[in-house]
């Protein structure tokens, strides 16, 4: 009975694939079909058409349309707990193996409770236990094996919400607004306050995003040789960039060396890359996802009384700033038709 | 008379570049003209068709095709005096014209002393000084204040030479490598020792290299806000990475994130990034450029017996590693038909 259910779904799923499909070819009209029609929509469509139609007195050459994005909460799910921080949390059983000593030590010992289930015991841990447990689980091993063993997680690893991989909570909207800026000879970037590292190992294939396009939090490497004579790199636990609030326009400047002409965030970490982008000259985009949405996704920030939280958060200044400063607010639930692919 | 002769020259020389033009339109196979045929121009195309011909064991995907040049030395001329020091130096009158009290302070004084013409006076400057000279002619401004001045100083100084341009005196066989590359699916990056920032000026229109695929020396940036309200960021003397030595391959980790598979250098600050280039996987390709021409360039560098110089320092020991490790040594004298596209 359930089987042939899932084989009816899937028939029904293939026959949406088609009509979609279809839609694409004939329609191609419309570079942003999960989004309704609104302001959010119509002013991704004017910017660029007024930074790319030849003509357009805001026109910018297409080596200098730049266009960053923040990650956690702007192309993908951060909550109820940001993807890599679970990366290092779950890091923790297989450390402790190879350090048993370390079981009965805070902030290891709290971990394993929190895996164990006790999620209270996530209250626990303070920033400065965060920060130990990444310098634990992500520094000290050559640059491909932290690669490597990142990869591996994020195959495995599933939303406790969704049980599907970080990788497909992407949200369907935001891909096809990196698509349709590629289409127009933007370069996009993902300008991240997680661990530049991190993010790289499955940017490309995501989202279409080489690592070199990915600007986050980086820590420093040593150059060295191993015992057959080659050279290779070690994760440093030295902090380079720290890639949140000011952090970003100073990424920015480092690793793309433009302004952006456009960037979309969703929390206060982003407050002076969307200011820098909007700054410049000639046609500007600025935009601040807007999470409203508790039923097909969440609903936290201020603008609708929602409850602040730790996890992305958009305190009541960030929309007034946003209002002050002509950014785009965007509402999830009301400007995107499909928030997942999978829908 | 001479007037004559240089009428008759040029035609002889518009007839010569109509050849030249031919040559290029309908024997398309030869992507490197100006080599002569020989090793080094042969390791390139092997190189080449190695990891991009369909089928080849050695195949990379377009995305990971990664190939970075030093810049100073193996893309442009580095002597007598690397150009980014002579922008330093001849930013000194401007300075000391904003404050005079620094007219009688060395190291200013001493630069005042060689712009005059006491060439003798370059030798009483430090690596101390410079580091100081370049703080102050080089930070404390806006990002986009720097960029317009040092492409004011590239537009109007003049090789003491050639009387040309500096960004002229780019060698036209690693320009026809950097197109041979990026017709071939490979990204290119300059990996320099120089400034980031610097070298950001003028990469794009000399090189068709975007600020983003330019790694530096780097000093950090401060976001803040004019008076206006509009956000900027000021150049900052911080040095965030030092990219020489093993601060190339740390460097490239940093911005680029992949290892090379090919990469080009010329001095001893490149060893690592030569090392790491040829220390992956599959087809590899470092190469290392002797400057061994003193009548059509410089000649230094100790495998012909040549004295050594601060610029560009090329030890034996350099050449040792690149015989041991398979490097390509690229005589400049023997290997190039042409160096200069005006020649």
């Amino acid at each position: 009975m359930k089987r042939k259910l899932l084989l009816s779904l899937r028939h029904s799923l293939l026959a949406v694939t088609c009509v979609l499909w279809s839609t694409v070819v004939f329609a191609q009209t419309d570079a942003l079909p999960s989004w309704n029609d609104g302001a959010a929509k119509k002013a991704i469509v004017d910017f660029v058409l007024a930074t790319t139609a030849q003509g357009s007195p805001q026109f910018v050459p297409p080596p200098q349309r730049i266009a960053t994005f923040d990650q956690d909460g702007t192309l993908w799910v951060e909550h109820p707990i940001y993807t890599q921080v679970m990366y290092v949390l779950e890091s923790v059983p297989a450390l402790v193996e190879s350090k048993p000593e370390l079981a009965k030590v805070t902030p290891y010992s709290t971990v394993l409770e929190l895996l164990k289930g006790d999620r209270a015991a996530m209250e626990k841990l303070t920033d400065a236990d965060l920060l130990k447990l990444l310098a634990a689980t992500s520094t000290g091993m050559p640059v491909e094996t932290f690669q490597a063993d990142a990869k591996k997680w994020l195959a495995e690893a599933k939303h406790p919400r969704w049980k599907k991989p970080y990788t497909e909570l992407t949200y369907l909207p935001m891909q096809e607004v990196l698509q349709y800026l590629r289409a127009n000879g933007y370069k996009t970037y993902i300008v991240t306050g997680g661990g530049q590292d991190f993010v790289r190992t499955y940017s490309e294939a995501t989202y279409g995003i080489p690592p070199d396009q990915v600007v986050g939090t980086a820590g420093g490497t040593k150059y060295g040789y191993a015992k057959d004579g080659k050279p290779f790199l070690t994760k440093e636990p030295k902090l380079l960039l720290n890639d949140n609030n000011a952090g970003k326009p100073e990424g920015i400047h480092l690793m793309i060396g433009r302004r952006p002409n456009m960037s979309i965030g969703n929390s206060t970490g982003d407050r002076q890359m969307l200011e820098y982008a909007k700054g410049g000259d000639g046609a500007r985009l600025s935009m601040l996802v807007l999470h409203d949405d508790a039923q097909r996704e969440y609903a936290y920030g201020p603008a609708r009384g929602l409850a602040q939280t730790k996890v992305g958060a958009f305190p009541q200044s960030l929309y007034n700033e946003a209002t002050k400063h002509g950014w785009i607010v965007i509402s999830m639930k009301d400007d995107w038709k499909k928030i997942f692919a999978f829908e």
